[in-house]
């Protein structure tokens, strides 16, 4: 083996099986190691060592063996200086970019470790400035410009894992599982902990929905949790906000009469009028304003002062004035509206999770509830590691939350 | 075709689809049809009526067209005389015996409309006495004593299907569909509504669970609608019992943790202790009464005097003294329980909950709560057409049902 | 009831449930009916006739309930002719707009009754042209420009359902009803004939497709597909062109290593890598005439000419340069590849599937794949009706559909 | 912490994870544990050592811990002799008694170690006979008898993890995962290849199915794999026997017409007529030497003399003449077949593959096949650690097994 490093990790290494998949990572990429040095935690709560030297074939498996082990936190002794390349095409990176994770990162230029100011995974490193003013943030591919200096390679990188609150912490609650066969009250509850915790400390509650809040009926629940200040940012699609504008205008969702419990079965001219009428009004916040919408989620959203930032899809009817239609620009809006994220609840949509885990630090706790066990299982297969999955009814669940943190909120 | 009958059906005809499927199941088995007179209803109350001639090419086709469309409440214009064949064989019935369906049924014997006593489906039916003293009843397969009377063919013999709730009905709340997409909230309180209603007319609430009564935390929310007075009757496995009697002992369910929420793998020898446990007091109610048994679902049914049936299965363990190792002789102690039953629900078991499918008359209002929705499909498609399917997730549903019918219940 | 008009329907009213149908919506549409005539058709084969006076208390729910029959095919009996308003706005429909259904369309213009050129449901109707040259067209909402003259309520309208292929036709395989317990062989011949049909008239085979079709291995088959001439055009996401590019350049699927058949955990960068060797590239097409892309789905359609449109979603990671970001754009890429369908195939995929289900007329026959239950029946109630579903493993299922179209195809 | 055991552990205990499990199940279970020694082995294949001090309040706590971490392959550094007790009672083990795993083990008696003659789960460890013929097996709780010797606590055991077959074996192909997203034509030949070296090497192949084997088609394809010789021995319900031989004397299965593909809802009187007319012949073996039944999955394991057991369940009809309603008796029939085995196929099915899993030693390599990822997982939790799921339609996987397997097997 013509190439090798030595790199080292700390922390619980054996109990929560991180130094496992580290060294099943080498093997899969194609690489060699040797465990060099290994000192053991005492007890459940002492961090254990780990020195390996990692070796491959060709250099630049090497190097993506030793980017890989980064999501691990797994950095090199000696991580010397990042390499920096410049891009020469628009919305293209050099070859061998350093590939982000969502994890606390620094980079070393010219001797300093300067930390990457906004983690998200799959990205490139942008580096900024010169000298003390330099800069280093993650950058999607497709803002990328010519000119613009990127981190290549492993070297000069190192990576902080969040530390495991698998002993006393609040999302302690499904270590390695997601199932429905699980005492919910409990995990409600939990949730209710996280939202709190994240407003004491002055941060903010990020939801993600989908449009079976307003199927199961939870949007009495959710306008409650609006109005108790636990929400302060909803990313969804055209749909949640459809289906709710339609029900606050026609009474119905896609079919279902929220009343009388009863589907009517594809009543879908509905959510196009309701569509048109909000066009007509401009926005969403003008037909607030001018009493066209006077009940549901949005329309909490709006007199609350809340944000939202609604995203587009292929399928999409209309759509509504308010969505983003190109989604590169919806989540350069999404991206702006995650600084300071507290506390993040992924509710009944798949395609608004994965793309919010996508963009979303690890360092923000995440819950994802659905009642279908693959969207949460496809979060985690995604990189969203500090993902806890609920698989849960959505509508009971809402409800239940609501009972928890809003004092006024009364069943229907 | 050389074989023909005239047959008649009246009620909701069109908006039901009822004689959709009619027609479709003549055709399916191979029959003929010609629609020979139809009187449409007005408006949505008002019933329908068709006379339909069926016709097939071979006397044991047309008689299995004909026993076929009684499900649907089609009878003969000329039902005739019921023909009665003799078993030669015990545990055998004659060829061509009439196949039951759930419905309440009569049959014309000696010129007497004579009423089924017991509607249950895929049995016989047995002529017991003479002259006056006739009685005719269900009798399954496993039952039948050489020299018994049967019921053969489908002359003498008339149906009637429950008058559809469509309209008014506690019931109606899901018409031809099962979906995790509904307000959940109000079917939750129609399930209260139909429970009230059996007790009020003096009849018993039948439960069917599974396992995940107690995985899912759901236990003290059971125990608490034990206490109030609806639960008279549960049929479930080893498997129920034994997680409620784990958790009342040791404080685990198969694996799950319930005060932390948290699982713990595979803990499995506490289940096999427990059994053991109530294995050397005897019986359940033994445990009980020798103070070993102090909390729990068991616990409460035993300490407020009521019934359940425990049936074994292939992959228990054990098991636990009360169950029945036998499936047949827990079919025989499952239908003993069925008298005067007035609701039934069934929670997280496809099992046991296809097993009462089987044996309840369909004027019993059914409902089937699961997080899977594969488990009330399966229930409708073997013939139980009065169940009514809830997806949600359990341990929220039955917490809210104790919410609405228990005044003293509290979330833990 | 203030309102009424009188509306007829033909066809296979009662075996098909047709008439239940319409009456269901009449009544949940808030409106009354009293059906004036109705004559039953003879056997499977004999349509029926129904007359029927719909009634409601104010003259746009009348509106409403005569445009929604008209999914059923149900139209006036005294249609008059088609009332047309003027859009005052861009992007928005006058009040009381038509919202079309995906049939086969009449509107009747100064005595004329003038086909709607391309049925797509949800959309407004557009009057162009005067006299002699006037043609009615569908446009979607977003389309929509100020001045344009728009088709409103319901009179003046026809349509004409689809004659049901029930009895003899090839996608009579699933009438009702979505399941894995299905003889699967036999539903693999039956799509298998349906795209032999499609070619033999000349028409195109279109396919819909997700990530999955590369992540079951069954990428050789879909090649050998495209070799054969039976995927004309394939619409996808960013994923699937993506997960089959790497594959391509790497040997792994998003995780899966492809030849060992085990899982390659979170292999993530490798996709990020190959969407930026291709956006080096400056789009597929390119990276296939560079000699930079040799092999897979993507190179496979680039070689034999055939279509492709790629729509990206949120979720997106680069994306590929071929990717619409516009959702709405790429929504006009789609329709603009309808023309000539003769057979669309969906393949694990549900919001591409729900796109393309959304813009497709009626008229083509369409077979969903996908292990999940959900995504089929999910198509079917977007009201895309002529949907037949297939539950299964979609890796198989191509292998199989490969061993049956084309010659060459031999199991890897 | 005034009760503690040193215990040691060898193996591949970091890259496959098994010192983390070991860890946490101390914790989980209340006791501490130290570190002593910890050698760490040299690259993917060196095997690494660990000793470990655990302690706990209890004494029981802490034989409960070291019986539980016995399912790791972790042993007493000094095990000493086992504790014999003696049973009181029919049916009850002793308090404290052993609760086995399915793992290779060894007991220590009179300073001898004697082997488990039948590795189960969830037994009790029997002693039999005195000094040089003293002999240890597995019993299940229903069948001790007073004055049996059972072994109590974990002193004086040895259980030995089988090797992984992670690097080069045929069935490290889905280590930690299930999931549809695989490359099925791989997983068929590995199920295949597993098959021939059971055969090669002299041993049994175990079916375990449901009825989903006939719904979806397979029955030629398994019939064909009788033929070959790759069906030893099937375990299952009566439902797999009743719906085969209703296809084989009515040509239908459950309302399913294998040969149109068309459902036929309800058809259910012909299964019940089904198992009449084999109750009448006496049994399968009867009506297949009468001539009544000439075909199918049971027809062929009669003229192939293969081996099957048909254990029943609370939701039969009938059933047939040869199912077990004593479902312990029924376990005892399995366990009757066990010898041998080599290899384990379970499709289709999750009652019957959970019940093997309960009494399969895990040294017979197991794979599921099942189109319900639920089935597969619940394997798994239920103790069968060695199970490999593989997420598929069955119907084509089956087909394309025989193809692999069956030189004159012809698709459909």
């Amino acid at each position: 083996m013509a190439h090798n490093e030595v790199v080292e990790i700390r922390g619980h290494l054996i109990d929560t099986a991180a130094l496992s998949r580290v060294l099943n990572d080498v093997d899969e990429y194609g690489g060699h190691y040797v465990v060099e040095q290994f000192d053991i935690g005492q007890g459940p709560t002492g961090p254990s060592y780990a020195r390996i030297n990692v070796s491959a074939e060709r250099e630049d498996t090497l190097q993506r063996i030793l980017m890989r082990l980064q999501i691990h936190g797994v950095n090199q002794v000696d991580p010397g200086e990042a390499e920096v390349g410049v891009a020469d095409m628009d919305g293209v990176f050099p070859d061998g970019f350093y590939s982000s994770t969502n994890l606390v990162t620094q980079v070393r230029i010219e001797g300093r470790w300067l930390p990457v100011l906004n983690p998200e995974m799959d990205c490139g490193l942008v580096v900024d400035g010169v000298g003390a003013a330099t800069e280093v943030r993650t950058l999607p591919m497709s803002d990328v410009r010519a000119g613009m200096r990127i981190v290549c390679g492993a070297s000069g990188i190192k990576v902080t894992v969040p530390v495991s609150t698998k002993e006393e912490g609040t999302f302690g609650f499904m270590e390695s599982d997601v199932s429905s066969e699980k005492p919910q009250a409990v995990l409600v509850r939990q949730v209710a902990d996280g939202m709190r915790e994240a407003k004491d400390a002055g941060k903010k509650v990020l939801w993600v929905g989908g449009p079976g809040v307003v199927h199961t009926g939870a949007s009495a629940a959710m306008v409650s949790l609006v109005e108790a200040g636990y929400v302060d940012v909803l990313f969804a699609g055209n749909a949640l906000a459809t289906h709710d504008i339609e029900s606050a205008l026609y009474g119905t969702s896609l079919g279902v009469d929220l009343a009388r419990g009863q589907g009517v079965e594809h009543g879908h001219e509905h959510h196009i009028r309701a569509i048109n009428t909000i066009r007509k009004a401009g926005s969403i916040r003008a037909a607030v304003e001018q009493g066209v919408l006077t009940s549901g989620i949005m329309h909490s959203l709006v007199t609350h002062d809340k944000r939202f930032v609604l995203v587009g899809s292929v399928r999409d009817d209309g759509p509504l004035p308010d969505v983003y239609t190109d989604v590169i620009e919806g989540q350069r809006a999404m991206r702006a509206e995650l600084d300071n994220a507290g506390f993040c609840l992924m509710v009944a949509t798949m395609l608004h999770s994965v793309a919010t885990g996508n963009i979303l630090p690890a360092s923000v706790p995440l819950v994802c509830v659905d009642i279908n066990p693959a969207t949460v299982t496809k979060l985690a297969d995604r990189g969203s590691s500090q993902a806890r999955g609920i698989v849960t009814d959505v509508g009971l669940f809402l409800e239940q939350l609501a009972m928890e943190l809003s004092p006024t909120y009364r069943r229907g």
